[in-house]
């Protein structure tokens, strides 16, 4: 049994890390943080959780007192109370992007802040960072447009037989997280898809950060809000580098299948299955399919996962899971919601 | 350990029945059956549940072995198998409405149906008949709108205090089910709203007769689909009989929570709280709040749920539980996905 | 031809009124105002209105020079202003509640605004006020929830045969206007039902104003919020008096055409036809139909409108159209947009 | 003034026309033909078009008598009746593939039928194909993906500055057709998004050919099912070639503008605004924007349309309007609908 704190609980994805971890076997809700709504119950925030004595408090660090605590706050904002938290001797995972790139200046160029802490944290990929993660005392748990892209595109990297990506994502307006704006307003996104950000999203370096581990390749990404409220469905269009453009389809499949086996949470689509959002709806799994190649030489590979689950919360679950030595799977072990 | 089976388990129901009940601690599912798939594997079908052994297998209800078998199989259909089901000495809870109908007469009148067999349901729905659940053999689930409707009826009724409903009702598209037909076709649903069966929809007797057990109250029902994948809305609009005007929202709240204290799966809104479809998505919670009176003396309950769970394979699975004897929560114990 | 002014044109209904206005040939748009926008092109406010030279501006009242002045304005802003448009010379359609109520306290209480000026305007619903609008200098073009429900029960209460009437509204969210809030917010509205002011809603006593002028009839009124960008479909659930118990629906339906007769905009539905949003989207046609009687003696009448054409912009034109002389359809003669 | 008729009117395209043809000031519709709804009126299949005597009549190509006839027919049965319409005298605007291909080897490959016709027609875009237009007998109507994707690239193929183009689209669910099929199951697509015919949409070769036209660039094209009604939103990732790297957006800009000058329909942006599908709906017009390049050396333009009207019947309608010499926005004269 751990116990937990949740820090900037009152947004989409600290509702969602409560509600996963009230029914996580091994774990113990010590306190949940908000300083909009200190004192306010958990229902009055987040409706849909009812029915426990859960209320918002608004706590320094110092005053936190548990195994592992999230930070859900926003950039700029974990960089300033996670060194307090490591200071109690708490492990963190932070769903920021505060901590996720390795070289700082890439961080406050493509974020606009000046970054002030020098603690290094262990980039929350399970799926190419499970070794690092178990020892880790701070987790930098990965963007949810990075962690579609990646997943679609980490097999063909590390077979370095591609030397471009072009990543077209379709995500729903939870990723916008829940203050209202115009973008997310019912009558301006209802019946229409949106681009934006069109070749300047943050998330762009931190796909090019993990993906260049691997290989020279060269990323591009365009996020489109799309109708829709959870889910990021990538689209990963890419080039064969010479001498790999013989490569069949059903031999990609064998090297996707390959890089993710014994993962839990990847399932590789075949026969002809495409991911969608409807499967995966609410749940931690990451569908990835397609692996077809076009006349032109164009290779297309698909991902689907939901931003809050796998691209957010889940994720963040399953990384304390490794940490504590849990069955990767605990509280997460459920498909998702179709329809 | 119980071994269950799903009969029809193709469909949104079947497949809602199946998601939950893999996770489900006290249950082994035996068998799932399908006509139609027989021999398919069900993420085939069910494109989220994935990585599981299940095969679609088209039994013969002599060929069926378990300890209870769910009916989700179409109208009329039911009411063919479930003698068999019996003589093997199964429980059956059936999801369709062959066994809902106290009185034969009206079910063949409502359905255009001829009714074969003589054995009689036990009325499904546990916050009214809990006791006759347990030693019943077979459970007749209510119809999805019944569900939302006498919910939020039944503590008025029981109160003899109105002696008329007006239920109108919001459904999601998902309670037309999985067969595509131009009123599902999205062009044809999305941002539209469309009342159906106004005045002629086979739910109101079923209404009807559970709210008639407990005092003379007249029942009106009309259905709105709207473009939801799932939940039902239903604003009840009541009247109070005369010595009953002066009756104040207080009241009213506390006539609710007293007719449903204890109930696991209810929860009584207050503070100015509305029922939404969001708070309950995906859990087998329903929500009943309002219990307000405006100047011409129309008294106004809403209530929420989700109508695959709640409305259907939530509320069978709380069924099986009462008869088994488990807490009435397992394998239900979770919130709902908001947003 | 005639000049013609948008006052508050930053706005749905004011955005609307200036894309109708364009292709209507007997009008000059001289201003569209707003102060928030000054100087701003209006393609930058309204991206599908583009390539006209029309730039919001920030003009007195007094530097106003049209024939036709349109105050999009919010309540309490437009009796500002109105007063002074009139001095110039101007006939004023104002799309706000300020002019809409006979009583002004009425206004004052649902309102919670000390009315300012005294003059009084015509109530601006053709199809009952038509004769005093054509001398109007002040239309109170009718509230959006008000106009659905009105049309669907002017002919009951015109005939005197019901004495109470539910009506049950479901409104798409431009209803809402163009600021983003918590509940207009895709997250929270998408996929769900949101009732709201259930007993409370403002628009309530402007319905019993209108109806109550034929008979004695009490209105009650409950809207909700659907994942619908524009339209609003009415559920009006009649109860008929003694001695009208026994009408037929096919008297109904002779009531309703006789009543509408000759009216530019009136759709009577029959032959088991049911309004839906999708049959008017964008036209300045309200459909009407149902007319069923249930068992219980309940009378369903529906309604179908689009809340920012029929309901808002396109009746205010319509207004203008009958004040000008101008034929009743001009520049609102096209249908809706289905899908 | 013209007469037309319209084979095929049941289905979108087909009702989108008769809709837009009403209200063309220069066009008398004759006839409108269905085999499957002979002899119904027609609002009793598009519930929106109402009040007018249009009734479905099946009659033979040689009964037709019309100047100018639409043939919103499927691919293989256009071919079947074209050839008599032709012989009647009438020009024809064809809305299937049916006669878009230059070598009919194509047409057969990727639409798996027998060409059984040797006439040519026109390819009907008349951004690129005017002058040719004027004088055709037969107007093969671009497909609507098509629509988009050349738009998003007609002037890099003419500049010769890029060597490929990927085109990754978005589409609203009405480019489905009028039949509901288990893709177009609201409970399917809500909420969803799915890629489909990945690398195979027979779209391709139809975008292939008209960018072949003026440089040597490889096309390939992906679309994705979207919760939309109406809309095509097209990506166009493209890679400038040796030698033109170092253009700037603002060039680009420039090259769009000078190859649509003076274009009725096209919407060239600037100044950041990004094209959506809100800002065309229901129109005639085609947004394009962006000009975007990133650090890769991608290229982002991205365009959209309404996929009924600048992709179906409203590009038809421009093409009779060419072909009748008559003005080009004839009856096409209007701003799409927002919100």
């Amino acid at each position: 049994m751990v116990s937990v704190a949740i820090v900037g609980a009152s947004g989409y994805t600290g509702g969602e890390l409560t509600r996963l971890l009230l029914n996580h076997p091994e774990v113990e809700i010590e306190d949940i943080s908000s300083r909009q709504f200190e004192e306010t119950p958990i229902h009055k925030v987040h409706p849909h959780i009812r029915g426990t004595d859960l209320v918002f408090k608004n706590k320094k660090p110092s005053e936190l007192d548990a195994d592992i605590i999230f930070t859900a706050t926003p950039h700029g904002a974990s960089m300033k109370i996670i060194p307090d938290l490591l200071e109690i001797g708490a492990k963190v995972i932070d769903l920021s992007g505060d901590y996720r790139f390795n070289d700082i200046e890439v961080y406050e160029k493509w974020y606009g802040l000046k970054h002030t802490s020098d603690i290094k944290g262990v980039y929350g990929l399970p799926e190419i960072h499970r070794e690092e993660i178990k020892n880790a005392n701070l987790i930098a748990n990965p963007g949810c447009f990075v962690t579609g892209a990646i997943l679609s595109g980490y097999p063909l990297s590390k077979a370095a037989i591609v030397d471009r990506m072009i990543f077209d994502s379709k995500t729903g307006v939870s990723g916008a997280g829940v203050n209202p704006s115009s973008s997310t307003h019912y009558p301006n996104i209802g019946d229409n898809v949106n681009p934006y950000k069109v070749t300047s999203h943050r998330h762009t370096p931190e796909i090019q950060q993990e993906l260049g581990l691997f290989s020279d390749v060269k990323v591009s990404f365009t996020p489109h809000l799309v109708p829709v409220i959870r889910g990021i469905l990538t689209t990963n269009h890419s080039f064969l580098i010479e001498g790999s453009e013989d490569i069949s389809s059903g031999e990609l499949l064998d090297i996707y299948k390959k890089t993710y086996e014994g993962e839990p949470f990847i399932q590789i689509l075949e026969d002809g299955e495409i991911p969608r959002l409807s499967s995966i709806r609410g749940s931690n799994y990451a569908q990835i399919g397609c692996f077809e190649i076009d006349e032109t030489g164009r290779l297309v590979v698909i991902s689907a996962i939901d931003n809050l689950v796998k691209g957010a919360s889940g994720q963040a679950i399953h990384n304390m899971n490794i940490i504590c030595g849990f069955d990767e799977k605990t509280g997460l072990n459920f498909f998702g919601m179709h329809p």
